[in-house]
Formats: C-alpha cells, sequence, structure tokens
C-alpha cells in the first residue's frame, strides 16, 4: 500500500502555512505564503486550493494518497458544523461554510479548527503537554488564544468556543476590548499592546526581539518590563488554574520567546498566587513544536476525525 | 428485598445535618445538629458516627439497609483517598484519613467530597443544571465555592481541587485572600465581606435579608448595592464563561437568596461583558434544591461510587 499523508494548512493574519506531513505527524513537505498578497475571500479560498493541488504535485502524488485536509484558523470557528464565525484580523469572512466549501473544490475530506486549539492539540499529543491529563495551553501572538485538554481530550464547550484564555478580565474596570469586555487579558498582553507599553518607556526604535535580548544581558528596565507582562498574564492563569486545576500550563506564540525571563516570573507569579494544591500540581511549559505546531495540530486534527 | 437507603450528612460551619434519602434520593428523615457543640475533631468524628446510628434506629433500620454514607464536608477534599485536607472555618482539621476512620467505626461504605462539589453534582442531577452537558455552579456564603460539569461528569481536575471560582482574581492588586492570592472573587463576594461592606452604608443594623428586601422594595440604595455585588460575581463568571462555554451557571447558597435584583443584574453584566457566542450559550440559573442540595449530592455521591 502506498504511504497515506495530510494536508495541514495554518492560516495566520500574516503567513498562509501549507505543509505535507505522514500519518506520525512529520512535516515531509512545507510552503509559506503571504496572507495578505490575497485580496478579500475567494481570492484566498482560491489559493487553499491551489496551494493544496499544488503541493501534491510537486510530490508526485495524487490526492488518493491523502487522508484528508486540516486547516488551523485565526478566529472562531464551528469546527463540528465546519463554519469559520469570522477572522478578527483578516476582513471579508462572516459566517462562511469553508468546510463545505472546500471539500466541494478539493472532493477530499476537510476539517477545520481554530489555530489554538489545533496547537493545543499538537502540544498534547507530541509536544510540551504529552503524558498529561488536563492542561492548559496559550498562544501570546497578536491575540491570546488557547486551548484545554480535559482528561485527555480537547474541551470544546458547549458552543466550540472553550478556551478562550485571552478573554478572562484580570480587572474588574479594566480598559474595553475588542471582545466587546472590559479587562480582558488580551487586552493587556497581546503583541501590539505590549509594543506599545514597551514604546513608551524604550522609544521607537524598541522590538520585542530587543527588549527579550536586554533582558537577558540583565538590564534592569527590561527585566522589570517583561516581569510586569508576567504579573499580568499570571493573574488570568491563576484563575485558571485554580479553577481547572490543571497538570501543566503550556505556554507559545511569539511573545513566548522572551524566553526565561517570562517563564521565570510566571512560574514565581503562579506559586504565590495560586491556591497550594493547585500551585503544587502545575508545571508551566514552554511550547515544544514551535512554529510548526499549527500545522502539526491540524493535520492531528484530521487523524483524529478522520472515518474510514 | 427490603428497601434500601442513603445517609447522607452535610457538615458546615455552623450545623450538621445528617438524613437518610432514598434511592430516588428523596430525604425520608432529617435532623440537624449544632456544628459548635463539638469541641475538637474527635468529638465531631464521634458526632458523625452517632448521627449514623441514631438514625438509623429511630428509624428502626439496621446497617444492612444502608448501601453506605455520604458527606458534603466545607473544605479541600481529595475524595479519591478520603482525606480533608483542612476546613477554613473548623479549627483542628489537618490531613484527616475521614474515609477510613469512618469506615472502620461505622462498618459501611463511606464516601467524602467538597460541599460545593456534591451540591454541584445534585443540582445537576435533579436540579437546575439538568439536562445540561457544561455547568458550572457557584454557591455564595461565608466562601464561595464552586463545581464543574463538564461533558456530564463533575471535573475534579488533576488532584480533585478543580472548581474554586471563589478564588478566581478579579482584580490585579486586589487585596489579599485567605488562600494566599490576591483580588479573589471570595474576598468581595463572601457574606462576610458583602455585610462587611452593607454596614458601611446602611448601619451596623443592616442584615443581607433586610438589604434584599428593600431592594425588592425599589430602595435605589439597596438596588445600586446589590448591582455593586453583582458586577463583582459577574467578572469572574464572565471569565468562567469565556474560558469554559457551559451551558448555564447554578447559583446557590445564602447570598443568592438576595433573588430577582442579584440574578437581572448578573444575567446582564454576563450578557455585556462575555464573549457573544458563550454569551448567548449561557443561561443564569438560580439553584432549585435549597438547603437539601448538599444531602442530596452527598447521596449522589454514595451511589455513583458504590461498588456492589
Amino acid at each position: 500500500m502506498a504511504e497515506e499523508f495530510i494536508a495541514a494548512i495554518d492560516l495566520g493574519g500574516t503567513n498562509l502555512k501549507i505543509a505535507l506531513l505522514d500519518l506520525k505527524f512529520r512535516v515531509r513537505h512545507k510552503e509559506v505564503l503571504n496572507t495578505a498578497g490575497f485580496t478579500g475571500r475567494e481570492s484566498l479560498i482560491s489559493a487553499i486550493v491551489n496551494s493544496v493541488t499544488g503541493i501534491l504535485k510537486e510530490n508526485k502524488l495524487n490526492k488518493s494518497s491523502l487522508l484528508g485536509v486540516g486547516l488551523g484558523l485565526p478566529g472562531p470557528i464551528d469546527y463540528k458544523k465546519g463554519i469559520v464565525h469570522f477572522f478578527p484580523n483578516i476582513p471579508g469572512w462572516k459566517h462562511v461554510r469553508l468546510k463545505a466549501v472546500l471539500q466541494k473544490r478539493l472532493k477530499l475530506p476537510v476539517f477545520i479548527d481554530n489555530d489554538a486549539k489545533v496547537m493545543c492539540l499538537a502540544e498534547y499529543r507530541l509536544g510540551a503537554a504529552a503524558g498529561s491529563k488536563n492542561a492548559l495551553c496559550v498562544t501570546l501572538g497578536t491575540g491570546v488564544g488557547g486551548g484545554i485538554i480535559i482528561d485527555g481530550s480537547l474541551y470544546r464547550g458547549s458552543s466550540n468556543a472553550a478556551g478562550e484564555i485571552g478573554h478572562m478580565p484580570i480587572n474588574e474596570k479594566g480598559p474595553r476590548c475588542n471582545c466587546g469586555g472590559y479587562g480582558c487579558l488580551e487586552s493587556y498582553v497581546g503583541n501590539k499592546r505590549i509594543l506599545e507599553e514597551a514604546r513608551k518607556s524604550f522609544g521607537s526604535g524598541i522590538t520585542l526581539e530587543k527588549l527579550s535580548f536586554q533582558a537577558k544581558k540583565r538590564d534592569r528596565k527590561a527585566k522589570r518590563f517583561w516581569a510586569r507582562v508576567a504579573q499580568r498574564l499570571s493573574v488570568a492563569l491563576t484563575a485558571a488554574t485554580n479553577l481547572l486545576n490543571p497538570d501543566c500550563i503550556v505556554i507559545g506564540g511569539g511573545v513566548a520567546e522572551a524566553g526565561k525571563i517570562l517563564f521565570d516570573n510566571v512560574k514565581k507569579e503562579i506559586a504565590s498566587r495560586a491556591m497550594k494544591v493547585q500551585a503544587r500540581q502545575v508545571k508551566v511549559l514552554k511550547a515544544k513544536l514551535g512554529a510548526d505546531a499549527g500545522l502539526i495540530g491540524a493535520a492531528i486534527l484530521v487523524k483524529e476525525n478522520f472515518k474510514r
């Protein structure tokens, strides 16, 4: 029997990544396109379709070699019905039956889910959360996303919207958030917000990479800055820890690259803020799968939902 | 075959309730003792043992009529190992193997769990949360406790400590809580704290019952007071709603008796603060089983864990 593959797509506000993975979730071929290159919904859907047929052609495979196509998408998704509710950072998407559209055009089984959820799935099956029973995964980027593993399965909630750790309020009178709420974690530690704050203290030339570098060089002001980010993040993580009593919290995404300074502070804060039993149980871990986590998770989504 | 019963005990800081329930969880006989009457751990354990043998005698039953004994207890419990970690409001209990001690003295199967957890179980099986798939139960009393139903089962977390909604922080720089954290919900809406605040505005003669009555009579100051309590409660409930995407939130305990004014405000706040998909899904409900919820839940605990 010929080897089987899964096509995985990780759509972000910046990049559209497409990869072929084998059934052990090893990335065998990968391409990265620029999301901004596609104007409008139809053009992006065609790009997805073409990228799948293109990557098959390049690898001299035909559709029968594919188990299916999995997509991790940057917004709230009804994974069961295969509907994109909307994308906060890509205009033109509202209540799109993407699964049905792609299945019709690709003539392959398609599975779609939120990007933070598939990353959580990947970290749980093959990454930092492997072996845990209950886990919380957080992705720190422009948005702050999350996924919850309960008793060994991705927990989706009653309308497939669970895991929104970025929208746990950390101050009752905090600033208004894009989601409509007040004082949400994301409005304090989302990429853009951190950068804005950094510019106030470090000037307009600062980047988060520079700030991490300076903190590693033991610059006191930079260390204080990351300690403040960690503190705010830890308020929501403490709430989730006391509520869910997980084995681990896995933190990934761009901001997690701040590294040791961020993680040391988050660990310290949770140890001092969370309830003793919960604090003793929970490990704070860096995501393991890096930039491929979304692709791996999208492939896992296919394998776990595919029925022959 | 003779009818079978379960003995259930609901231990609180104030009362020790003991009841006989049938296997349909109807309370057939109930007694209430004063917890403060028992000085020290040994005396309380003896009171529990005597109350079980006493209630059997009064009902002309012997031990073979009992499926087992269930206890809802006011503190963190390892229900699997049957250990009381401690009771925040009853001194002298630390790491007590209560299940083993009672089983030895009663020669009956004994099951113990946290009081908010067993109340949650009761509201899920027979009360306001019946028919839900995912639910959050909150008990508002001296402490603020909680329980989570996930996919139809009580979710316990990795060290049986999940559900502590009272210790979700609602302000990063809030007051120090008994648990060691900062800005926990309980430190804003626990019974004692609400009463303290009420005394500042309404004088030392005020009680929470009077305040509810005044709010029902449309006293503006009293209405504002409850709106404030509801707002703080709703910050934590919004966090839990966005994270867990439940079908319902069931609120019980003494403070819930404030009634419509509290529930109307909580519903309004969650509708405006939580994410749209989650807010549309979640119903905010008053607990149905009232003062017997703890006893019913303790009996359910026995039936669900008993193996013939």
